[in-house]
C-alpha cells in the first residue's frame, strides 16, 4: 500500500511554522503497518497544490493533505481539489448545524465565512471536528483518472491546526482506513525506550543477539533522540507477533537496566507514573537546568499530586537560604560539586516534606567553565530512604540540549532509585 | 529563481524524527529572498532519492538536499547522487586531513569507515564542517540533463546533524549562493513579533493602514503561533527599504504596544536582554506553570545573571513556606485568585532580593475548574517598585499550550511594566 502526505500552506514555504504534521501522522501511520513513502510541502496556490495532489493520486492508494480547509481567505485546499475532481461543493446540513453551535456554546459570533467549511465536495464522507470547526473530508476516487489503469485511490483533507487534526485522525480517519483499507497482513509494531546509553553502544549490545530475529523478518530500527534511544521493532504476516516478543525478550535481557517504557511514553511520564501508583512525592532543586526538570514533569497531567515544590536556584544565597546548603560546602567544594548536590537534593526534600529529593548543579555555558570543571560538567543528586545518591556527567552541548539531557540524567537516576536497582550508591 | 528542498532519511518516513530543516532552511532562504517552492521527504532507499533529486532539477535553479553523507550504511545519498550526475567519487585531501584532525583534537578512535566523508564527486566545492566530519557539497549541475534546455542548476548537499548543517549554511553555503546566484534585485524583509493580540484581532489594525504599501509592492505575512504572531514585511525592487520601513512606521503607529522585539527574538530574550542592561533581576513563583516561565527564561545564555531564585510552589504550604503567602489569603480566596498571584509575586520579590517579582497560580487542567473559575483561569501578578499588578487571563488549552500561553502572557506584563507603559495597574 503506497501513502504519500501533501502539506499544504505557504506559512510552511516561509520558514514561519515547524511541519509537527510530518512526524505525527508519519508515525501513526507507520506504527500501524502503513509507512509514508513521500512527503511533500507547497504553497496554498492553485497551481502548486493541483500539481502535487495530482502526482501523489497518480502514484499512491492514499494520499492526505493538511491545511487550507478553514474560513479564510488563503484556505482554498477544499475548493481546488473539489475543482480537480470534478466534484461540485454542496452544503452538508449536520456540519452547518455543527459549526454554528460551535460558536453558540463558546457564546463567541460566528465569524465572516464561517460556514464556508460545511461546503462538501459530492460523495465525501465528513470526518467531523470535536475540537473545532473545519470537518476533516474524506474522498473515493475510483476511477482515479491521474493513475494508470485508473485504480482507486483515497483522498483524505485534515485541517491544518495538530489540536484539531489530532483526534480526528484517531477517532475518524483510522477506524475509516481500517474498514476500506485495510492492511493485508498482521502487523505489529512496539518501540522500546531507552536512556543511559548510546545509539552505537545500545546496537552493539542487541544487533548480536537479534541476529535470528531479523533473519525471520524482524525489522529493526533505532532513532537517537535527545539523552534517549528507541529501539523500533516491527514484523508482518502470521509470526509478526511472534517475532516481536522474542525480539523484546532479547533486547529487555541485554539493556534491561537502560528501558524507561515502551511506545510513546516520556521518561517524565514514567516517573509520575510510578509515584502516583506509590502515593510518593518528589522535590527539586535545580542550578544549572534553571526549571527544565520542573517544566518537564509538569507536562504530565497529574503532577501536582507528586511535585510539592521545586526550587531554581542560581545564586549561592539562594542555595542557603530555600535549601540549607551551608556555606562551607559552597567555600570549599565550590558551588558545582558532589558535595553541593548533595545537599541541594536532601534540602529539597526536606523543605518539600516529599519522599524524594534531586538536586543538580552544573555548568550550561556558554560562559563559566575551567580545566577542572569544563562547560558542561554536572552533579545530580537523588535523596530518599536510601543513601542519597550522586552522580557526575559531562554533557558539553549548548544550551538548550544541555538542560535536556541533564534532566533525562536525573530523571533516570531516580527512576532506577525507585526501582532499588541502583539504591547501593 | 525556484529553489526546492529534498530531506532524505528514512527515520522522517517512520516519524522517528521531526524535520526541523524545513522550518529552519526555508526561513533563512525566504528571509533573504529566496523562497522554497516545494519541500520534499523521502527514504534513504536508491530509487527514492533518485527520482526525488530528479524530479527537482528538472524544475529547480537551486536544489538542496539533506541527510545521508554521515559514515555509516544508510548514508547514501552522496554516493547515488554522484552517480546520477556520472561524477566519479575522489578523495579530497584536505577533507581526509580535516576529519583525521577531528578524532585526533577529541581523543576518540576514529570509527571505521569515517574517511567515506572525505570523497567528493568531481569538480564539487567542498563546504567545510566546522561542528562535524561529512562536509557538504555543492556541485554546478550544467549542462542539467534533467531540465528542458539543459539550463544549469545548482545541487547544494548537507549533513543532517542540525548542528553541522545550521553553521554550514550561515558559514559557506550563503556566501557561496550570493556569489554564484545573487538575488536579481533588492530584497528586504523585517518580521515584527507581537504579543498580547490575536491574529485577526491585529490583521483588522494594521491591514487598512498597510494598504498603500501593499499597492506600491509590500509582501505582507501574518503568522499565528503559540502566545503571539509575527508580522512578515517584505518588498523587492529599487524602492524595498523605503516600502518596508513606511509599513514598519504604520504596523508600529496601530499596535506599537504588543510589539516586542523583531527578527527572530523571543520574548523571554528581550526580558534577559532589557533586566541586563539595566543591570536588574527577576525572581519567579510559578504555580500552574509549573517551571516553564523559568525554563524559558534560563533558555537565554545570561540568564544566572539576572534569575537569583525562582519557585514552583504547587502545594498551599509551600506558598507559604516558600514564599509567605498569608493562610488567610489562601483560604478566604483560594489559592487561584488575584490575592495568593499578588502575595506570590511580592514574595519572590522579597525572597530572591530582586528587583522584580511574578507570581502565577491557575488551573493548568485537565482537572481542577470550578463554574466561577473554569479550567484556564489564571492570575498573574508582577511586583516591582510600583504598585504590583495583577491581571487575570482565561487561557482553556492543553496543559502545554496553557503553561506556554500563561508564561508568555507573565513576560509580557514584565515587558510593559519595564517599559512603564502599564505601571499604573
Amino acid at each position: 500500500m503506497i501513502v504519500e502526505l501533501v502539506n499544504t500552506g505557504t506559512e510552511l514555504m516561509l520558514g514561519r511554522t515547524l511541519n509537527t504534521h510530518q512526524q505525527w501522522i508519519c508515525r501513526q501511520l507507520a506504527d500501524a503497518g502503513r509507512v509514508v513513502s513521500r512527503q511533500v510541502a507547497v504553497p496554498d496556490t492553485a497551481e502548486a497544490i493541483r500539481h502535487s495532489v495530482r502526482e501523489s493520486l497518480s502514484r499512491a492508494d492514499l494520499v492526505i493533505t493538511t491545511g487550507g480547509l478553514g474560513p479564510t481567505s488563503d484556505d482554498v485546499t477544499r475548493e481546488f481539489i473539489a475543482a480537480m475532481l470534478g466534484r461540485p461543493l454542496r452544503e452538508d446540513l449536520e456540519t452547518f448545524a455543527r459549526i454554528h453551535h460551535y460558536f453558540a456554546a463558546r457564546q463567541r459570533a460566528e465569524p465572516p465565512h464561517a460556514q464556508v467549511q460545511a461546503m462538501v465536495p459530492e460523495g465525501a464522507i465528513v470526518l467531523p471536528n470535536s475540537c473545532g470547526t473545519a470537518p476533516g473530508l474524506a474522498i473515493e476516487v475510483d476511477p482515479n483518472p491521474f493513475r494508470p489503469g485508473g485504480a482507486k485511490s483515497w483522498l483524505v483533507m485534515l485541517p491544518g491546526p495538530p489540536r484539531e487534526l489530532r483526534p480526528m485522525f484517531r477517532e475518524s480517519l483510522i477506524p475509516l482506513l481500517n474498514r476500506v483499507m485495510p492492511v493485508d497482513e498482521p502487523f505489529v509494531c512496539r518501540t522500546l525506550r531507552a536512556t543511559g546509553i548510546g545509539e552505537s553502544q545500545l546496537e552493539q549490545a542487541v544487533a548480536p543477539g537479534l541476529k535470528r530475529c531479523v533473519d525471520a523478518g524482524l525489522e529493526l530500527g533505532y532513532c537517537a533522540r535527545i539523552g534517549q534511544v528507541d529501539v523500533r521493532l516491527a514484523a508482518r504476516g502470521s509470526e509478526a507477533g511472534t517475532v516481536v516478543a522474542e525480539a523484546d525478550k532479547i533486547v529487555r535481557s541485554c539493556i534491561g537496566t537502560h528501558i524507561y517504557g515502551e511506545g510513546e511514553e516520556e521518561i517524565e511520564e514514567t516517573i509520575v507514573r510510578v509515584l502516583t501508583a506509590r502515593k510518593e512525592t518528589l522535590g527539586l532543586a535545580e542550578s544549572c537546568t534553571g526549571g527544565c526538570l520542573a517544566n518537564r514533569i509538569t507536562n504530565v497531567p497529574g503532577a501536582s499530586q507528586v511535585l510539592p515544590a521545586g526550587w531554581v536556584t542560581y545564586s549561592n544565597e539562594a542555595k542557603q537560604l530555600c535549601l540549607g546548603v551551608k556555606s562551607e560546602s559552597l567555600d570549599r567544594f565550590g558551588a558545582v560539586s558532589e558535595e553541593v548536590a548533595r545537599e541541594m537534593a536532601e534540602g529539597a526534600r526536606v523543605k518539600a516534606g516529599s519522599t524524594y529529593g534531586i538536586g543538580i548543579t552544573g555548568i550550561a555555558g556558554p560562559g563559566g567553565g575551567s580545566p577542572e570543571k569544563p562547560v558542561g560538567t554536572v552533579f545530580v543528586g537523588v535523596a530518599g530512604p536510601f543513601p542519597t545518591l550522586v552522580r557526575r556527567y559531562l554533557n558539553p552541548f549548548d544550551r538548550e540540549t544541555f538542560k535536556q539531557v541533564t534532566s533525562q540524567q536525573a530523571m533516570d537516576l531516580l527512576r532506577r532509585a525507585l526501582q532499588g536497582a541502583d539504591t547501593a550508591g
